[in-house]
């Protein structure tokens, strides 16, 4: 495997069957034993890996813009008596460290963008659980809105990581059980050491699953559930479906390009400076227009290619430590007072103006916000460091202006470079509609609410200048950049930053990040990037999980685990 | 050493001197270079270590009962140009992980100790900064309720934990940085990866601190702001002063005594047996009784008796993973219609009544609530695993049942021990007021809000029983307890539970309690113990850190830190 790739579509799946009946999807889980991502295991009884998880992300992404039509998807699985077994040991246990955290970020995503389809796209997942779910196929039936189990005397829902592997349910399952299911703390620990879980009237009573349901009643009883969630649903109208196209991706050694994204790698420095690029042209008139762009449509364009980009970053170039963010826009010189072409700041927020109007009325408006915003969220959760660098030329408008603001810090060129191009337009940034609400952060606030977290003053006085090109001297003010440097300083205080970056140690970083990036209050999403992600980077990297004789390793052996007994 | 003993008082202070002047009391750090705790390192620029911090604490809660007219607390140094370098490298870099994050936790919990007597005590914390305060320094500062920091041209704060040493602040640094004094994150990302820190102006404009003040004028800044803030503050009139008489504790290998709390050790079972007793005799009337009995009135006693044990435990018997815990009553025999003599648990609750009635007009009695929930906290955040039992005899009530409730499960013996003492009393459990809003956990909820989070009719249902004798039907079908096994199930059932919880992997058990425990909102309290500290324990642990090529070991030795580059 040269490197994991996350583009995929439906003709392509080898695990998963999507089919669409009016408002109703059905998304079913019938993994090929013989189809891991990475040679050496087999995943059996519906176990899954990262190619399992690609294609399901592939699939919930899908039926957002290709089913328009769907309000209700039903998960289930085309296995006899098993719903899901989880993430597959064999591959947990030949894993790297880095492999398995990445993986479990991954996995979070995609569980996450299920409950945003089911709170803010109206379309409502069902899990229908028609055999055990254990582990992370528990914790995926745990991501939708409500449970079904069979009720079968052998059908059961359970989280065994603690009992058989010693590690940590690894995505969400602790948080989601007492916080979004409510199970009461003590109940839970019982069935968090339970390794055969429960199920029937018992898991019912103890709010794990929403009904248990016997096997002659099955069919009807997931029917007439979907049925109903689906005539609940506040799906938006609109035009019809949005093909996602396949994506135009070019990958060499040291470059990584799209139409409007692209990423130079450096090696030997560490660092991917990435560029996105703003839109040549004018936003179109009205939805229609984007209709008919579909995928083409800038900012959904520029989210996919974002977001590929993130997901191949991750994954692939784990000692790129550092990702430097960029914009561009007009090459433009200074003063066009005659001019009465908008500048590409001007044109990012009428994109960004054109989806807010119509974000409340039109499912694709919605929607187009919405992979924005998990995007963005994706940046916040990505353990890199980000440093954006606001040059003349750049575009760092209302959503682009995002990137600036996710970054852990951004120097922004006061004045221009004098040697280079003295008569250009000095760098400005603009804050728009998209900065004030839309894009929330997992934690709940705005990237704006986060970085003044306690300082209303700030904020309103930052609100006051919206849709201004907003000079280094008034951005410094407002404390929308953190620093300033001209052009005489420019060149060097970057340089230092990054290898400064390069040079620090990269586990010191990725904690340090994880802290300042969520201040403020903490919501389910931000317990599992910030809390359970570190308790489970911790615990799979300690020897009673992961070393020779830990619980991973022994597990399926006959061997016990020999524990360092030590609590620490 | 033997063990680690937590008791100490004023006359064997080392390294802290403390002066009391009227309403203002100076805690002066001046650390004794030669006086570690462990043999292998000095003490060197008021660098501290767990010996050091035992006095602090100690210092800390003496303020409270034997300072009753103190109203601020200047935390200043007694050396020149330094205030404090924070824990001591050597030490770190010579401590086992346990060791490591045990000693965090303990500095963590005198910190919020600090934030608990300036928010509840009327006891306001001003950090004098007349010299650098780095590291764990600076976070000792960020406990204070403001910071003053000389202004000179070289002293300065910083967090170099992360450019040095390649480890996050560990006591709760990065958190208060951007939650508590609201630092923009952008610019705290800056701060903390600048070794030498910042000071002066600068650290004024970026809130790190809140006044540099000049040292010519010093003394007179700080003498004038402490008297400023004694006289905002509401410290509650009251008795005389109450002494910490010293604790009357035995320490045998296999057990550890107190007059009202016992333990018993089982090295083999790596289980700790902890006992709590009730009150003999009856609560006094009024709070001159217990100004009069002083450190012997009960609950005082009990929360003292407690916390040294926890600390102790923690400490010093990482191999006992699991602690029991039971409270002792009566012993008496059913039903006794025409005994006029108050059942323990009556005593219970009004030893509570009486602190409560007082606790807003009377500084005693504030500071003995305040002292449990404190304990309380303790016992929330320590890494063992807690199951309650609760049998015939015991006096789970109000103030004591709050142990039950803290348990990650509790076992009720439905009925009595038939062959034992067919007569007993059936084993009740009360809710009391103690445990309707005056203990919170660390979450700032209750620990029964906790327990029935997103089920207000299940709280308001204990809350109609409260101040009754619950028995063990009754308490089950509340949700009070997790199980009420009857007598022939019993002795199965708790040998099960604790065996059970042996066999686990330790790493594991320590994650799942601290995630289920905290259940709920966060703060800044939660996030530190939940989130800092486990980002925190993976790096310690990780070989970036930790390794024979790591930073910490790397430190001071000249030799740069090898660092695996792959970001995880």
């Amino acid at each position: 495997m040269s490197h994991v790739e996350f583009r995929t579509c439906p003709a392509n799946y080898r695990h998963w069957k999507l089919a669409v009946d009016g408002p109703v999807a059905t998304l079913t889980m019938d993994v090929d034993e013989q189809g891991g991502l990475v040679p050496g295991y087999e995943l059996k009884l519906n176990s899954y890996d990262l190619g399992v998880d690609i294609e399901l992300y592939d699939a919930v992404q899908r039926l957002r813009f290709e089913h328009p039509e769907v309000k209700t998807v039903v998960l289930t699985s085309g296995k006899e008596k098993i719903f899901c077994a989880g993430a597959n040991i064999r591959m947990l246990a030949a894993s790297s460290h880095p492999w398995k955290v990445n993986f479990c970020k991954f996995t979070n995503e995609t569980r996450n963008g299920i409950e945003d389809a089911t709170e803010n796209s109206g379309q409502t997942y069902l899990a229908a659980l028609n055999g055990t779910a254990s582990g992370g196929g528990y914790e995926l039936a745990l991501a939708c809105d409500q449970i079904l189990l069979v009720d079968d005397r052998s059908s059961a829902v359970s989280l065994p990581e603690l009992p058989l592997l010693g590690v940590l349910p690894g995505t969400g399952g602790l948080t989601r059980v007492v916080d979004k299911r409510h199970v009461r703390r003590d109940l839970a620990d019982y069935f968090s050491t339970k390794a055969e879980g429960l199920g029937g009237k018992k898991a019912v009573a103890w709010k794990l699953v929403d009904e248990a349901v016997p096997r002659v009643r099955w069919q009807e009883a997931v029917a007439e559930r979907s049925l109903a969630l689906a005539s609940a649903s506040n799906r938006l109208p609109g035009g019809a479906a949005i093909e996602l196209t396949a994506l135009d991706k070019s990958r060499t050694d040291d470059a990584i390009t799209y139409p409007h994204v692209s990423a130079a790698l450096d090696r030997t420095r560490a660092v991917a400076e990435i560029t996105v690029r703003a839109p040549d042209g004018d936003a179109p008139e009205s939805m229609a227009d984007v209709y008919a762009a579909g995928a083409s449509f800038w900012p959904l364009a520029v989210a996919r290619e974002l977001d590929d980009l993130i997901l191949d970053l991750r994954t692939n170039e784990t000692e790129i430590g550092t990702w430097v963010l960029r914009t561009t826009g007009d090459a433009g010189s200074r003063a066009r007072p005659d001019s009465r072409r908008p500048t590409a700041s001007e044109r990012v927020l009428a994109y960004d103006g054109l989806l807010l109007e119509n974000a409340a009325s039109d499912w694709l408006a919605n929607e187009i916000v919405l992979y924005l915003k998990r995007t963005l969220k994706r940046l916040d959760v990505t353990s890199r460091s980000l440093i954006a660098l606001i040059e003349p030329g750049s575009c760092f408008a209302g959503s682009l202006l995002e990137l600036a603001l996710a970054a852990d810090r951004s120097y922004m060129l006061f004045g221009v470079f004098e040697d280079i191009d003295p008569d250009a337009t000095p760098a400005a940034v603009s804050v728009g509609p998209m900065n004030l609400g839309p894009l929330p952060m997992g934690n709940g606030l705005t990237r704006l609410q986060t970085r003044f977290l306690g300082d209303e003053s700030a904020l309103a006085a930052v609100e006051k200048r919206a849709d201004e090109p907003l000079e280094a001297a008034d951005a410094e003010k407002l404390g929308l950049i953190t620093f300033a440097p001209d052009d005489i300083d420019w060149a060097e205080e970057v340089r230092i930053a990054v290898e400064e970056r390069s040079a620090f140690s990269p586990d010191a970083l990725t904690g340090l990040e994880a802290n300042y990036r969520f201040a403020g209050p903490e919501t389910i999403e931000t317990k599992i990037f910030g809390r359970l992600t570190a308790w489970q980077n911790w615990i799979f990297y300690r020897p009673n999980a992961s070393g020779p004789d830990g619980a991973l390793r022994a597990y399926g052996t006959g061997k016990r685990a020999d524990f360092d007994r030590k609590r620490v």
